[in-house]
């Protein structure tokens, strides 16, 4: 691997025979993409930027919560940075991308909010961006609605709760009667959120699964695609089919 | 994490006290994997590179291409360099590496193409891989299987047309009337590198679907796991059970 | 990209003003994390470190290689080597990590193997952890337990044996007859591995799938989530509506 240029080391490196160019664990510029796929940067800018983003059904700071969701739900650390930085551009909050990434621990996985917050570490750093901004650990809760949880919980329950109590536990007191009433992320974006990284890593069974009291406010695509799920057709069929009875501890 | 020993900044690093060693972003030596994991060791040596890299079945080019793809669409990040160079030794085209990173913007995200950049641009500028070598950004396109490609719309459109208009109509003017026809990959190769990444993440649902036009081009392996898709015989077993007016909406 | 803080070059770049903090590649100390999400540290010391690791259900030992195993399955490389430390802290034995790793490259891709290998040398050369400490390359195999191998076997065969031979004949060579007989990981943690790689990608129907003379050595979560495998309804649905002869070729 050739060496990086360094900011910090450019008096020392600058003697040397680096060749230019851009690291391989660092997003390439518009440059870089020209010199390897030109093709791709002709998509970039006519397709994704010039088209996709420009689309009217979701604003441009959603779809930069919907694309940071996806790149930490992915874990790709390349484009964290850029991302994160986009996100600032159009007006996503500090404490929302910190709620973000502290709301996607729980979904992608702890090393994958590990590695945004080394990325983000840098990017707040820059931008003076202290304490003052991030969210209180320990906030006053958005209120419930405590017959949307019940029927939640119920359904959990029953589905796992015999074989997984610690879900069922930690689901409850930690996801829906805390994290999702965290007031620095709206109620909304957490859908888009959690929705966005269970899409970009193919989780799409748990993306299917309806949230009763957030249905109003998820984006169609989720909403609409839950007709299809395949694991409610397969239940008809099996009760069908096989009876009740027959279908005991099918599900 | 240890400091890395680097080429060029070799004449200083020298002189300081840093462990010989492999960094933990770059891909490790025959002898690092001696020094954790001799069986691994073996097991390369003897089953993949003494065993499946020669299998008859697939040429070492058309493995290096598959891998390749495998390892963009899983955003394997240390493992690329080394599949790159692979890549060209087997007598993969700079034009085809360009097209297979472009190919996957598509399939696999843009995220994962833009890592491929990254370390394709060092590789090339090694090489001294310029502008010449690639593929014209809108270079005249394949013929079009008229018949094929309208079938494959129509399925399309009736899958997802009423909910999802941008996915049918994105698929329709960028993937298959522009992307799939660009010269510089072949059509065998499209599929193979499509394929080759969806299996890679486990999107097997979509890697089953057949592509009409491509049947006769597809891998053996893609070809013939068709018959066992559980969301066709599901539509099988939905249809025999509920019967056409029951199974409104089901798929 | 701010440029690292790197030991062995600290006495160089002391004398820079590199800002301090965390490069984008390595794991975020705790204080980073609170400069980031407050409310993602106050869930890990209370929720993750403070209750999931004390639950009694499995020992630290085994959550540290279960946790271990996701972070190699999903190539999550910047907590790799906190996770490599944690498992030797935890009792995890070199030897065990060894063959870990080893076993991974079957069933996460050798990519991931190599970056693991990539980091846990730079661990064993801090702890001067040598060559004698790793297993052997060729040892002396744990005994086959022949009727439950020739059923997997059968099973396998029947299931892919027409159209993927090399999948079968890997599966049983190099798979069950050799690597899961290899003495430095106990059959029960190449379960524990296998199982938590797996679902740490989603890859569920594959984990769902009982591994016959394991069984009694699978964690509770694996062996119980087998009732509600889809494909074993699915199986049954089948054979129910269309009857043997007419679900030909349906798995």
């Amino acid at each position: 691997m050739r060496p990086r240029t360094r900011l910090s080391l450019f008096a020392l490196t600058a003697t040397l025979a680096i060749p230019a160019g851009v690291a391989a664990d660092e997003s390439p510029s518009r440059k870089d993409v020209q010199m390897v796929a030109p093709a791709l940067d002709k998509y970039t800018q006519d397709r994704l930027l010039g088209d996709v983003w420009k689309r009217p059904g979701l604003s441009r700071r959603d779809r930069s919560v919907v694309t940071l969701a996806a790149v930490i739900g992915r874990n790709q650390t390349i484009a964290l940075s850029e991302h994160l930085k986009l996100a600032l551009d159009q007006g996503v909050k500090p404490t929302e991308i910190s709620e973000i990434i502290t709301h996607l621990a729980f979904y992608s996985g702890w090393a994958n909010a590990m590695a945004a917050v080394a990325a983000t570490k840098q990017l707040f750093a820059e931008r003076n961006i202290g304490p003052d901004w991030l969210p209180a650990t320990s906030p006053g809760l958005l209120p419930l609605n405590e017959a949307a949880e019940a029927d939640r919980a119920k359904r959990v329950a029953d589905q796992f709760g015999a074989i997984f109590p610690g879900v069922v536990q930690y689901t409850t007191d930690v996801l829906f009667r805390d994290l999702w009433l965290r007031p620095d992320l709206a109620p909304r974006d957490r859908s888009l959120v959690t929705i966005s990284a269970l899409i970009a890593n193919g989780q799409v069974a748990q993306s299917d699964r309806p949230y009763p009291d957030r249905d109003e406010q998820r984006p169609d695509a989720a909403r609409n695609r839950r007709g299809y799920h395949p694991s409610r057709l397969l239940r008809r069929l099996a009760q069908r089919v096989l009876g009740d009875a027959g279908c005991e501890g099918c599900f």
